[in-house]
């Protein structure tokens, strides 16, 4: 990498900080995600500086393209990551950058080289945020290197091509449900339980699996009703079995009634502890979420009505209309009784 | 609430913060989730700081049930949210809290409740965490008072036990997938995209997907073979298309390819603007991830392989193969240039 | 600062970061917490690889004091701040570091310096907790400089001594205040404290009570003159106990002095050892935070005056207006000295 060393200094950045608890896994791996997240930073920063350098238009760099990528080593807990990046090519249009990890272990000294990245950058303008600006030229050490520098360029630039290509294939079947269904809106996001979400016995806090709850459910109503959405209730929610650190929790929503101004979402939460496979999958938490539309007022909208495709939904639907009526009982009541 | 106030000044909390960019959604309302992690966070302190209060044996409170919670309120950035929690009753083995939530904007001076919560703990060993210790009463400040609280704690009592009949029910059917097929280590998440993980432009930072990739990527490998996993390479990744702030990101992985020693992964990330629905959802990202499996001493352990069940599945596994094989013949020829 | 310099390249670290919304207030100031933290990353990432250079006991460096702190200029999302630290003094038992921040607007390429800070640690065992490590000595590039750095080494000593007496006071009751009294803006928040918040030893980064501090602080301020207010200074803090894992940590401010365009705000933070009860709750850190009210433009406001209600509020004003011209004078002798 040194040999392609770019001499004015602008165009060189170092950054690091000191890997917690939650940027690695039980084990106290770093995880290759916060590595690579650290090295797309540093590229940033000093694509956008560059490409600021001159008098013009003011841009921001979006990565394109990052080349393949090794982990020479693993990186661990309170180890202090370096990451350098410097820009090595620029085209009319796009920027080279090649970036450096090292992980020190500040207790023994010892150092060691974990990541070599090459990253490809494309400025774009802060007025028109569809529009490329013009890279500002970097001044090469030789000819030479400013050669191997273009032949990357065009060697990167073939292969985004042929992968666009290859993109546009179905990779998965992607189902398409009809719009206003129970799987049009369906949604489940699965998170690693790290030391951050967890008590002093290393299980879950119960105030973090309601976070998670809440986000399925949010994002399931506002793919129903595509506006502004707010969580009107929650229903009881019983914790029946508590969640180890280190397991994989899978949270799933979906529509099970809408009233005129009110989307039900079923919620439920399952544990998979990875690594003791003995205990196996389990159900952990269930709830239901009850939101609203909003205007730009913060005024409830009409919320379409769900479409119901099968005898199962029929009957989940007819069960939320009874809680839904349930409650609206109950808050006239509790009204009537503080008049 | 106020009628039920415990008379111990230690049974008493206030929490408060302010509300960041991060605590809400892209028209300013703060997430449900947001305030019901706080909620809990009040309630897991008071109860543990209380169990604590008396001689004997340590421990930590677990939530076992949040009894039904409206939203009077929306709640936005900048405001104060102030939670204010207490005991309200002890039976032996669990303790019920009662938590006000309460907007202030601190620049106008208003001040609204948002929400009325109550919650009941039950608290666990730090020796033995299946032990749950016992609770030290609290004093009331009437009979009545006492009797309430008895009431609530049947009532709730009764309820979980009726869920918990109903939980065991299979409330959607969760496919058993064979052991080490696609299908069964096969994961993805949803992510709804923050202002944290945008630019100046309000698109998210390249390494922000990166990191979410890798996640899905490790819980993939994490599920085939049990063990801790780590990255150890990732393909070329192309960026083809921007995602821009309150998109919801999908992002979904499956083994493709194993050698003796190392799992291949794809991973693909999908970007869906839920506001703007004339753009439809669409591919942003595909890559590979390649992981391997670690014993105690960081030495790499045999990877079980993968069962392919279709042609298709079949297919896949040979272009990773021939991917591996590329790789490895790329490194090898490095090595010899080198020496 | 650059006189003082230590030759030793080892001592020296460079951390940067872009600053994002998290980072800020609504109207884009970050928060003087944010940097506070940055500069003790800074400070304990040098000061533990520093003594652990030799040769023998493991130890992770623990903040104990930071000299007072000016903020030069406010900080804006999207800038990004860069964190320069080098170790001036050491003593047998602890490390002077000094700081500077330095903001840097990757748009338009403008640089000023915001801050410089000087931090003292002490180093403690690895193995046992409680015990102090020694220091390996810095070289110094002449006998003047280190003649100066054992001067600032003997005063910080008598300060710290002399704070650690004033340390036992009390905290205010609260009712329902007149605007513009103490009571009026008094606020408090309370956080336990989780495994990012702390170093390998499980003890609080001193970073992180900074943090928690000037968001107080913060909240004060904008309470008093419901305005954007940004941390102008901040008054020597000394870190008298370590707050270990698990503890509750309470936060409480409230205004001591004003001037036409300041204000001081007292904090106070107290550790509770929810579950190891028998070390009991303890005063950990106190501080004097001065805030500056700003418009539109970034100038400075006028503030509402202080208004005091009792003898207690009377005598905290007079000593706050006592450090109020103390800093002034100093600085209008340190431009003088400059001239």
């Amino acid at each position: 990498m040194s040999e392609t060393k770019s001499p004015s200094a602008a165009s060189s950045i170092q950054i690091c900080r000191i890997m917690r608890p939650d940027d690695a896994n039980i084990v106290g791996n770093v995880h290759g995600g916060t590595i690579l997240k650290m090295i797309e930073e540093a590229g940033g920063i000093i694509t956008t500086r560059h490409c600021n350098s001159r008098q013009g238009e003011r841009c921001v760099a979006a990565l394109a393209r990052v080349e393949r990528t090794d982990f020479l080593h693993p990186m661990f807990i309170g180890e202090v990551a370096h990451v350098s990046a410097e820009i090595t090519y620029t085209s009319k249009r796009s920027v080279e950058v090649q970036v450096n990890v090292l992980a020190e272990n500040i207790l023994t000294g010892a150092k060691k080289v974990t990541n070599k990245a090459t990253l490809w950058y494309v400025p774009f303008s802060l007025q028109n945020t569809d529009k490329i600006t013009e890279v500002p030229p970097i001044e090469y050490s030789s000819p030479e290197q400013e050669e191997e520098g273009r032949k990357r360029y065009e060697a990167q630039k073939l292969d985004r091509l042929e992968t666009k290509g290859r993109n546009g294939e179905v990779v998965m079947p992607v189902p398409t449900p009809e719009a206003y269904t129970v799987e049009f809106s369906q949604s489940s996001l699965i998170h690693l339980v790290g030391p951050s979400d967890c008590t002093l016995l290393s299980y879950v806090h119960g105030g973090v699996t309601m976070k998670l709850m809440d986000e399925v459910a949010g994002i399931v109503a506002a793919r129903h009703c595509k506006t502004n959405i707010v969580t009107a209730s929650v229903d009881a929610i019983n914790f029946h079995r508590k969640i180890k650190i280190g397991c994989v929790v899978s949270v799933s929503g979906w529509m099970t009634f809408t009233s005129n101004k009110s989307m039900e979402i079923e919620v439920i939460v399952d544990a998979d502890p990875l690594v003791e496979t003995d205990k196996g999958k389990y159900r952990a938490v269930t709830a239901f979420f009850t939101y609203i539309s909003l205007d730009k007022e913060n005024k409830p909208l009409p919320v379409p009505p769900l479409k119901l495709e099968n005898e199962e939904q029929q009957k989940r639907f007819e069960e939320g209309k009874a809680r839904y009526l349930q409650n609206k009982a109950k808050r006239l009541s509790e009204k009537e009784r503080q008049q």
